[in-house]
């Protein structure tokens, strides 16, 4: 289905050492800026074998450590971004965004905090990205405006990129460098050969990056796919034979190391939308998904062909990647099968597939809309088939919840992950990542992509493979791990952390603004102005109190007027002890109101005394 | 284990008719006031099958309809309460509470909408409990504070109301009534029969409730634990024998309704227990679990028991609940096991088992605490092995990762529920429904407790088991449910819904403050404050610009002066344009300040214009 099927045996790939050098310096059909300095080339196998053996012959002792700086990613899910550091020359994997929590509220995004990146951007040869999901592409924006980087990536990945970069009015100035799976990408003293990987988007890569140090894999998010749908499985003989040549470390995504056995294949998903469509009959369908999952919409489509539905999309990221993936050839779509949004009530319920963005519950999505008769063009009728063909991440389940409610009160029959097989999950699960631990064999194994818990149920499976406890390395954000054949340790530790995003603003919601709106979202807020003569100290208007988010002000009159008069009794006690310092008046009615209120209705809403002088 | 070993059989209860008049009327050994005309008494066998044959025998065409009015529980989960209405006598089942989300910031609790039974106050002739947990018991004390109704329960469930009047200073003018399962409470027309059934909580009952109209069964919260802790087995045969003679109707329990199978036996985490407290070897054991549990709690003794542990509590509601359980027999502690947490760090970690509250991650939980290092007696060490024995409740997921993570980064070992059968549900899963639903065979089934989802999956289950669509009544808070032998449907509609506790107040924030909230949270609050000379019209002071949880001030001074004059020039325009009212300038210099932020930043913060004239 994808057009690019070039089978990635290591036969083949071994073989294909000048059409690698084509596909890396193969420009991008489109408007992007190509940096036509790229150091991009391709390696054939005789010099990944030289170097296999050069890794081999050289002595430990006289090679410099290599440090690998986790810039985000552990401890956390999402923004991930690693630094790779050899001898001061250095290039990134990744540099990905995560969403908000309650913990910040008014917060659209959250990237990686870039001071390091850009402390040391003279020293950074370029970015190489895994695959084209958010939480691995997300910041590319934020950084590209403060440090330019020539970046690297698959077809695909590179294609979201660009998208993004669009938004942001930076495509004319990037620097994007098409490669793929099989190739190698040279950035100073690294070597890093991408390798094909099966996740819940096409085009995604695992890297080998080799250095004077040794080779370090980094599986990017992986899973193992045996019946892929676009038939190209995981290129395990790869990961075996750089094993077999020797691996100093692996970083692996750790995203289900809770998770026992194995993550079912993304067949099984279209499997049991055959069964659900057959089910459906005369009735419309709506299946909600991530945009990103582009198997999951071919799969998606040639239902809705073998049934003779057409097919409507809904939710601007899911029109964005099914533009890209179709125009890039990842997407199979049948002449005349997509229709607009705008067309489906000329056709019948049973001629009707939807698919849509929503399948997380997102308030402002197009199933969450339509749940809600907010949707401009579908309205929910009784009998409707809705199949949310995802999990909700954690922290979404109350969300999604509401959705299906809301559907399943307009008469929609919703299918949700519990019920059937209508999602499997990218990444890998536990005798996935001991494969994986087993093929590559490394020295070191420093669990990545999760939080604390993943990193160490990661990290306990490693153990049980027989990799020594000080081979293992769980660490966090900021820490320098250096490497070398003789030994694995915390170095030094850079500044690393998050940086929030708020409409236009970077970096200019911190903590206390944050404590702020927590304080205000709690109890509201109670201002207390008064207009003071500079001479003779005394009010010559208010105190008038005004309350937000406090009390229904209408019904509580007495309430506020109890407080005016609090405010008033600190003001006067104030007047006659002649203290007529602005700051010290302004604070005692603060603590005045303040100690009022708590005794009256046991709650502390912030208050905030406002001294207008005349 | 429980000191009330009384074997529900029904023959035994068939026999019991004297001992179980005793049972209604001993009054509780404890300072409240007992209602001393009190209409609960029992039936013996003899007249529950009069009853029985009375309704198979009378003509349905003479009876007036049953009344059944949910007034919460239905389309959310908890803050439970059904109004029954026969010819105008009413009585009350359970009365809860339930949490707020992310909807509703600040809130404490959620309560249920009273009005329609304190409109009714003169009809009802009391409320009768099935069990002890906040969902069925937490809203009592604010109904109580408005009518004073005779309660019923088992000596457990008023044990724990008791305690939750004390706090509300409200025990000594409660009619608090201690009946057992088996025993019949008489309401008015109303005879209401407590059925035991398996819980998280012990001492749950069942209600078959019967009416001229026919029985009705009420499961409450329910499960079928054949091997429960104290080793009374849900009354099945009496379930069997109402079936038998012919109900109603059944409301039933939905919580596990997507869950198929049955759900695992109590017993089952005790032998998970006994594994880990093996393992632990020489560390200290943390265990957190809910304070109702009193059978998880009751086998975390027994396994510290046989393993030469002593016992600490910590966290309140525990320590209040294991004092409850422990006074009126439901605990049964070996002599010396337990000791106070202060006294924890005078043993070896072998020697301790600390239960705690917090399995739910709740910020100000014990288990919260020690994570992160602010319990003042315990502090986690390497080695520690904590047992999560809860499963997050949907909505906090993330609190509990957290906790997990936290506790992970101190070097404790941290098993939760997904690893081992460290918690099961007390409620039943779809095979358990069924068979429900089949011993009483109800000719109307109406879901009950439970989101729409629920509702909806548990009315799937009866009608895969022949019930027909018309019988079967999935419906709201406020819907008055009518039946009889001829038909159910909806009647009127009344007054129900949600009432928010913050504080000292209830009811005092409504939508208006919650919506403010949210925008508070959002993006903060600026107020924008001048001063006016009424006879002038001009500024004689200000505009001052105040801002909270908008931007960190000291790094944004020009934006703040911006806005400043954004103020500054929407005054100039009204003065200009002879423009003195001052709502109208108030209106101005927020929709100005408004524009201008939007623009420069793309948020949008609430403005509070205010005048001070002079």
């Amino acid at each position: 289905m994808a057009k690019e099927k070039t089978k990635l045996s290591s036969d083949t790939r071994h073989k294909s050492g000048n059409s690698a050098v084509k596909g890396t310096t193969a420009k991008r059909q489109s408007s992007n800026a190509y940096n036509k300095k790229s150091k991009a080339t391709s390696s054939a196998s005789k010099q990944k074998q030289d170097l296999g053996q050069k890794k081999s012959k050289t002595s430990p002792k006289k090679q410099k450590p290599l440090k690998i700086v986790p810039l985000g990613g552990l401890g956390e899910i999402g923004k991930n971004i690693t630094l790779y550091d050899y001898d001061g020359e250095m290039f990134l994997v990744d540099c990905g965004m995560t969403f908000p929590d309650e913990e910040t509220p008014g917060i659209d995004i959250v990237i990686p905090d870039f001071t390091y990146v850009v402390n040391n951007s003279d020293k950074i040869k370029g970015l190489v990205v895994t695959h084209g999901h958010e939480d691995h592409i997300g910041a590319i924006p934020y950084l590209l405006k403060q440090v330019n980087l020539p970046i690297y990536g698959t077809k695909l990945t590179i294609g979201l990129i660009e998208a993004k970069l669009r938004e942001h009015k930076l495509v004319n100035t990037a620097k994007l460098n098409v490669v793929k799976a099989g190739d190698t990408v040279n950035l100073g003293k690294f070597s890093i050969e991408l390798i094909h990987v099966n996740h819940s988007i096409p085009d995604a890569v695992a890297l080998a990056i080799k250095t004077p140090a040794g080779t370090v894999i980094q599986t990017g998010d992986f899973k193992i796919d045996t019946t892929p749908i676009d038939s190209q499985v995981i290129d395990l003989g790869r990961f075996a034979e750089l094993g077999k040549q020797g691996v100093l470390a692996l970083l692996a995504d750790s995203t289900n190391a809770e998770r026992p056995g194995y993550t079912a294949s993304e067949r099984l998903v279209g499997e049991s939308f055959s069964t659900l469509f057959k089910k459906a009959e005369k009735e419309r369908i709506i299946v909600a998904t991530f945009s990103s999952n582009i198997h999951r919409i071919q799969q998606i489509i040639d239902e809705a062909y073998r049934c003779g539905r057409k097919v409507a999309v809904s939710g601007r990221s899911m029109l964005n990647v099914v533009n890209i993936a179709s125009e890039l050839g990842y997407l199979n779509v049948p002449e005349n099968l997509l229709i607009d949004i705008d067309m489906i009530n000329r056709y019948l319920p049973e001629q009707i597939v939807v698919v849509t963005t929503g399948s997380q519950g997102e308030p402002l999505s197009a199933l969450h809309r339509m749940a809600f008769g907010d949707h401009r063009q579908v309205g929910i009728v009784p009998g409707d088939m809705i199949i949310i063909s995802a999990t909700p991440i954690p922290g979404n389940e109350k969300l999604v919840n509401k959705v299906v409610n809301e559907l399943m009160k307009q008469g929609a029959t919703v299918v949700y992950e519990k019920m059937y097989d209508v999602h499997v999950s990218g990444h890998a699960c536990q005798e996935e990542l001991k494969l994986m631990l087993n093929l590559v064999k490394p020295k070191y194994f420093i669990p990545v992509h999760g939080e604390q818990k993943h990193l160490y149920k990661h990290a306990m499976l490693a153990k049980t493979m027989g990799l020594a406890d000080e081979n293992i390395m769980i660490t966090n954000i900021g820490n320098t791990i250096e490497l070398s054949q003789k030994q694995i340790r915390l170095a030094e530790v850079v500044q690393a952390g998050r940086v929030l995003v708020d409409g236009l603003g970077v970096g200019d919601v911190g903590n206390i603004v944050l404590r702020d709106r927590k304080h205000l979202a709690e109890d509201g807020v109670i201002v207390v102005v008064m207009t003071m003569d500079s001479a003779t100290h005394e009010v010559v208007s208010g105190p008038e109190v005004i309350s937000r988010g406090f009390v229904y002000v209408r019904e509580s009159e007495e309430l506020m007027e109890e407080v005016t008069e609090a405010a008033c009794k600190a003001i006067e006690a104030c007047y006659l002890a002649n203290v007529h310092d602005w700051n010290t008046v302004k604070m005692r009615v603060r603590d005045s109101v303040s100690k009022f209120l708590y005794e009256r209705t046991r709650r502390s809403p912030m208050i905030l005394p406002i001294i207008m002088e005349v």
